[in-house]
């Protein structure tokens, strides 16, 4: 007989339809196409891609993406029941969903008896005829068809056996999945699941979810439907959708996966889930949330001191599943609580008979609580706390005195490229330098002037290249005197650091952080290279 | 006999307790206090506020606390059994939640047998006397006890009999409420159900339940423990809370109101949930997710097309409670597909006549989508997007040239208060201003001298306050040279608008979004003082 073998889910991804519906996203075919390449290198069984009768880009799209080779992935069109007063066959956004030329194809239809009288003004025999018809017609085009059923659950609050019957329609038609939509978001998990079991029963096709986040539920509610028989899950691997959110699939798949022991991706394809996440969430033009689930840059983060402690003793004390398994990492941040602890983990790379007791320590911590107070921040700066450290043990030389810097901007004058310049001059033992840069802005030509000065005593710092650039106001009331924290993340092509600066202005904060980065590097160099003589 | 009355859910709220192990989160005495007064104020009942024994700080906040007159909530300290090697009496840390002096303390002990004997290093006997010890000891100071079985679902698991009986041990020692923690947030939701029915039927007290969101499950989690009958749901207003955040508490009450038919904060409050979950999270200076359920700058936000159009017939068609009952409100989001219709929405504004085929909404159509290319976003930027329309509908006229404007950034001189200085030259009508403005930092510098220049022709200006300044890095990776997105938020007092701006330079693109504000207030006026004449 068959080996037991863990029950497959199939994950349906919408990113690049329903999520496309969040607030702030908005895809190019190109940005498409690269979503599709990662979700297919996850492994998802589906990728929803977007909605050919509805939107010109969409259709363009579709005719670039047939070029692509997936290796997992089955790419779906999606489009919605025929028009009342045309036949399937006449129905243009019908139509184009045959010309996607996808093999399989979803499309919705309404449910909830409110929603065909009031919105969809139609009769309810007209809404069943739309549905059985244009399934069928897609069917008989060689279509595999999913079939949404759009607001199931009020659906079928309000009128069970219409929704019942709005599914047999469906059925009758040839579909091949049957998903229930929670498409407002707000049914709650015992509803979602004995809903599911029901169709489950009463059909014998494949049962899919589709959850909204309205009430907060997204996720359950899809593993409910699972355990009430669902072989399909909908959502969008970042939870991206129009108001609160579809349902997050990134955490949907690591919970079947790691809790439930189901299959939803390909073997060994669950340690992706993290980097693929973020890659998915940086072609969107989003930061993932840090506090996600499983792939968040906080989701295996440690704060207070004695979870740090238990978690240096066995991860599992405070970890439910280990971060490799997703592909993530564990953090110790730092805060008054538990600051001192990681204060003196780092204080002991540099002089291991420190104790939480010695005086340097106290003199680390009270300094780092003040800058906290200014606006600093350490959690995710390593390289202005590692520069912190040193000043404080006395293992710190400027490479550089700072004379002055100017800095100058204009409105932009026609035909010129550049609307600032920066004057700089250091001294280096002795020796002076004075550089001019323009840029794109002040902070650019003060890093082009500052980085010229420096490359003439210290050509290293010619292998740095800035890679990120954030700015947050923390005190937005003040508005444009409120205070700035600026992050510069760079890279030497082999390590990268991050650094930090604080001000009221935005051109000091900068500068703070971009010395800060480039003495990093600087120290770096002389422990590799002279660590030996010292 | 007792009249039928909703089931009351408790709401036990740990913002400043375990919510303060969230990342970049950190709360002065001050804001403390203020959170309290919040929380008071949206009526929860419980308010785990600190860890007097842990933190010097928690200590200052109970004795500055106690001058608060708070009409719902009572407070509660935070503390630990006692340590294995001391009796509850001598033990400082569980001293110090007498002297905290609240009337209800909480304290959590180990469940979870690994954790008692890797992490704690005590034997199982010892561990069950340190709670019902603590207990014991706190009830006989007159304390009512909350008592939190830290990892209770994990404990449970591995060896329920010990489970069970450390609850046993908090039980007889007199707790009041046993609150069941699934500290790792692991547990899925019917595990959660199924334990917390055992607990409620084993033992006669008041059964909580506390979650953490590791697997997304949080809210879901907490209710599901709710119908297994606990009658304490513990979480964060906002869901802060180490690694992924703890219950979100906000959801949790919106879902037992609205969904579930019981009552968790006083008659009428539940219209308090947005401004209260805004002002807590403006205290801790953390921007509310703006897609968080109920609360969220977007909860009710559409953007696909059709959905508008089906809200603008029936909001019940795409939204699942009235934005109403929590205080919140429904916004229309602009998108390539929703685009054309809310656009013409607006135009109409002007020319009523104006149909969705005029040439006139094409062109505007146009514009948008080519801005947006540029990293335009209008979206919550109504102000430039009024400007917009209006440049396009040719109801628009500069209120002045600019002749030019540069600014001078330097390091700061010892002594000196500004860091920045700019210049500017208007014209209007022929007539010119040149002024000058220092400020903190280059932006603040140009709004300074705009404001003087623009105060001679306009004494109106004068009534415009920037209440808001926000930078978005739009592509992080360009670095210094990357583009920036300026969002400003300005009132006069009664109204309030928010303006865009877009460039390389963040000095230009803030003065082309405060160029937008003081226009947008210009024309505002204009409109109000001289329309009976156009």
């Amino acid at each position: 007989m068959a080996e037991k073998k863990a029950k497959k889910i199939e994950i349906f991804d919408s990113t690049l339809r329903d999520g496309a519906q969040g607030e702030g996203i908005s895809f190019s075919v190109q940005d498409k196409l690269n979503i599709v390449r990662a979700l297919d290198e996850l492994g998802v069984a589906y990728i929803e891609a977007g909605n050919p009768g509805s939107n010109p880009k969409d259709l363009d799209f579709f005719a670039e993406a047939k070029k692509l080779r997936l290796s997992h992935a089955e790419l779906v069109a999606f489009g919605s029941t025929r028009r009342k007063d045309l036949s399937a066959a006449e129905d243009a956004n019908v139509r184009s969903l045959v010309s996607a030329e996808t093999k399989t194809v979803a499309i919705f239809g309404k449910t909830w008896d409110f929603h065909v009288k009031e919105i969809l003004r139609a009769t309810l025999e007209e809404n069943l005829a739309m549905i059985s018809d244009t399934v069928a017609y897609l069917v008989s085009q060689g279509k595999r068809v999913v079939y949404d059923a759009e607001h199931f659950f009020d659906g079928y609050r309000a009128n069970p056996e219409y929704a019942l019957a709005t599914l047999r329609a469906a059925a009758d038609g040839g579909a091949a999945t049957l998903a229930l939509c929670d498409t407002n978001g707000g049914t709650m998990p015992e509803e979602i699941r004995a809903g599911t079991e029901t169709v489950v029963r009463e059909f014998g096709v494949s049962v899919g979810i589709h959850c909204h986040n309205d009430a907060g539920l997204a996720v359950a509610n899809s593993l409910l439907a699972v355990s009430g028989g669902a072989l399909q899950v909908q959502g969008t691997l970042l939870g991206f959708g129009e108001r609160t959110g579809n349902a997050n699939l990134s955490t949907i798949i690591a919970d079947l996966e790691t809790k439930a022991g189901m299959r939803c991706l390909p073997d060994g394809h669950l340690a992706l889930l993290t980097q693929i996440a973020r890659r998915v969430a940086e072609i969107a033009n989003i930061a993932v949330d840090s506090g996600m689930p499983y792939v968040g840059g906080n989701a295996f983060a440690h704060k207070a001191g004695m979870h740090i402690d238990a978690v240096t003793k066995n991860p599992r004390a405070y970890e439910h599943v280990t971060p490799e398994s997703v592909g993530n990492e564990r953090t110790f941040l730092m805060s008054e609580v538990a600051g001192r602890s990681l204060i003196i983990e780092k204080l002991r790379k540099f002089d291991p008979s420190l104790t939480k007791d010695s005086p340097l320590a106290a003199q680390v911590v009270a300094r780092v609580k003040e800058l906290e107070h200014e606006g600093y921040q350490f959690e995710g700066a390593e390289g202005s706390f590692e520069l912190l450290v040193r000043k404080n043990l006395g293992k710190y030389k400027p490479f550089f005195d700072l004379h002055y810097y100017k800095v100058i901007g204009e409105q932009k004058v026609d035909g010129a490229m550049e609307t600032a310049f920066a004057q700089i001059k250091i001294g280096v033992e002795g020796d002076m330098a004075v550089t001019a840069g323009e840029g794109d802005g002040p902070v650019h030509a003060l890093d082009v002037a500052l980085r010229k000065a420096l490359e003439r005593f210290y050509p290293a710092v010619r292998a740095i290249r800035l890679t990120d650039f954030k700015v947050r106001v923390l005190d937005s009331k003040s508005a444009t005197a409120a205070k700035v924290r600026v992050l510069i993340e760079s890279t030497d092509g082999e390590a990268s650091w991050t650094t930090v600066g604080v001000s009221a202005d935005l051109i000091e904060a900068s500068w703070i952080a971009l010395v800060d980065s480039f003495e990093f590097k600087l120290i770096s160099d002389v422990e590799k290279r002279f660590r030996a003589y010292l």
